[in-house]
């Protein structure tokens, strides 16, 4: 099940620089996990910001809030999220 | 090039249904064939909306605003367009 | 799985009144009928207003979206959803 | 009588980790203690967020007041409150 | 109970100035019955706007919702209500 | 000539409690104050929150800006202002 | 006693030119007695758009209503008004 | 040529006094020195808050830039600028 | 001096095509001769849109207003107009 | 390819002057290279403002990203971007 999820990053900007590489090293991995296992199915930067547009496939809402809670930048973090299906337009049969 | 279009649809109440039937008629098909040619690279439903999530894949923003500005409900939508890239954890090479 | 969806309800002021009775009484009936299969878990009106604050309990996104564009008021009302799942702190088990 | 409130948490990225787990274990029993009174009728988190919709029974609003403004987290969050009442849609005789 | 309720009117322009005057004229006759029956506290306009700022003083959350729907109006304006309850800086013992 | 006043409390997160506590009650004294001399006709929590409806009753836009302007919590809040008047349809012949 | 008064003509694009520009006739004349009484002190055009600000000199806030709304085009513009007051910066004695 | 400049403080509100009221102070010696000069032509306190509006009187766009970035407050203020000119309807030849 | 004007068409979606595409025509002339008298320096659409983004090139604000009012389409669309000048880190000597 | 790019600086205004005199001599050095590059083709202040408005022509989105994010006050900055492509009632061939 397809959620598209935007977050703005927002670090504060007296935070160390070494603090804020190590969570951004942690982020990454994270990310990185998840993209691996087919969970994080989308990842785009975009262009111009520190935002990104991500699309999620989970088994649902609960698993949503696990993996995006436990997101290293979570704290620091402006978050949307919009829940997808398949557009009856969609030339595929899935919600690829 | 990537480009986050988002699509809400906001027919007229009064539009004659067979007006409405054969518009949307008419986008699905010039939806279809850009999916097929491989510049709508995603189309999504939003979970409760007549809206879309949709990923276009085009040359440039000239290209990006022929496909949007020649969509059959065009004059009946609000649109929101965002510039993507990859993003630098993504696990791919190139920006899918 | 749960969903939030709030609707607030424009009726255009030149509907005649004959044609608004009509889709409110097959709105509420399609409204009964979902809360009777336990879709539609809770319905609140929001004192003041031509708003409801309701509790979907779907399948997945794709049942949300069937159930919701299926409102015979669809077409007159801002909708907005959120996803829910079961809080930390809650003291059930579930998502009740 | 019912309330929906919306709460969104946001606690200062510079809290010490010890102080957070204090306020939010007071605030879990705070809240659970609430919930077994009935007066915090329910509590879902609102997936990808640090947010919690909730509906609250209460005698009136005084007591509605009471209860939101002792939340531990009551200065760290953005309050929405609806008041609610039964919908003429509903299929039950109360406001359940 | 006390409600705050602002009401902003906006009338269709093409509405003709009979019809106008008559659901004006129902209105306030409706209003000034729940004035003098108390449940509408007090009612002032806001100058330079065709918007009042309400109190109304309800058995509960019930009531307010029968009185503002019924309002002539209702159709035609914008209304935002706030739940209201005694100061603890007031001087005095009720919530007037 | 009558003023609604809206304020929301905004304390800074890391203010010490005792500093706090004596704002808190050299408001509470500034505001009765002004209650006993009938300049802040009315006052009421807004249930829910950490803000109040208030009715201010002033001479003129400079008395107002000088009662406003001297809360002790001023420096620590959202206001928002309103100039009322005798609504046509008010059952009284003044502005109460 | 003064107020800035900023309006936005939305005239209705159907509405018959003919009776528009009567409307802007009257209102002219309306607008221009008020300004030669000393009630409209300033009037200015915000370039590039069809809106205006506007400084007030009233007795009270039931003059700046009956002035207001009393004006030919008040049904068709969105008004924002703000008292206002001398600046203890300001180099006159008085709120010119 | 004139400009509606509008202005509204956000002082920290952990400033020490002694800072605050100095450059409280350049502020005020710099307003009084542009309106002797007739640059800054009206200054009003907007009642109830710390804004004011102001009417500017300036060359061209840079002047404006010049004068209103070097606001002593300029670094703690939230500013917003309206191009004026004269009105069709104004019973003045100039812009005044 | 410069201004950067962004407009939105929001053209009735009830206008005959007939009547659209005239007045289309005419703006297109009237904006084709504001450019090539080098009033109008830059005219750029907004990819996925019906906006663009100009950059005007006046004496002062009031031939601004002149020239936008008389827009063929100024009563069909949203504008936003931003003051520019020469800024310090530009490396050209004007404000080109 | 063209994208205007809306900059507003936010610096702490805690930040030390002489740290801040860097920040701005880096980014002057930096925005001026890119213009001498023909890369940030025009760069204008919003009179009355510490915004920019400017128009970059780049490669693709990537190129976007990459000049952007590395400008010096990009943590300090709120920053928009509107894709841009040739008027169709522009008087030139190309994007000038």
């Amino acid at each position: 099940m397809l959620f598209q999820v935007e977050m703005t990053v927002k670090l504060p900007t007296d935070m160390p620089a070494e603090q804020a590489a190590k969570i951004k090293a942690t982020e990454k991995a994270y990310s990185q996990d998840l993209q691996h296992q087919g969970k994080w199915r989308h990842l785009w930067r975009v262009a111009g910001s520190y935002s990104n547009v991500s699309i999620f496939d989970v088994e649902d809402n609960a698993e949503l809030q696990e993996l995006v809670s436990n997101l290293p930048l979570f704290p620091y973090m402006e978050i949307n999220v919009k829940p997808l299906c398949r557009h009856p337009s969609s030339v595929r049969e899935d919600d690829t």
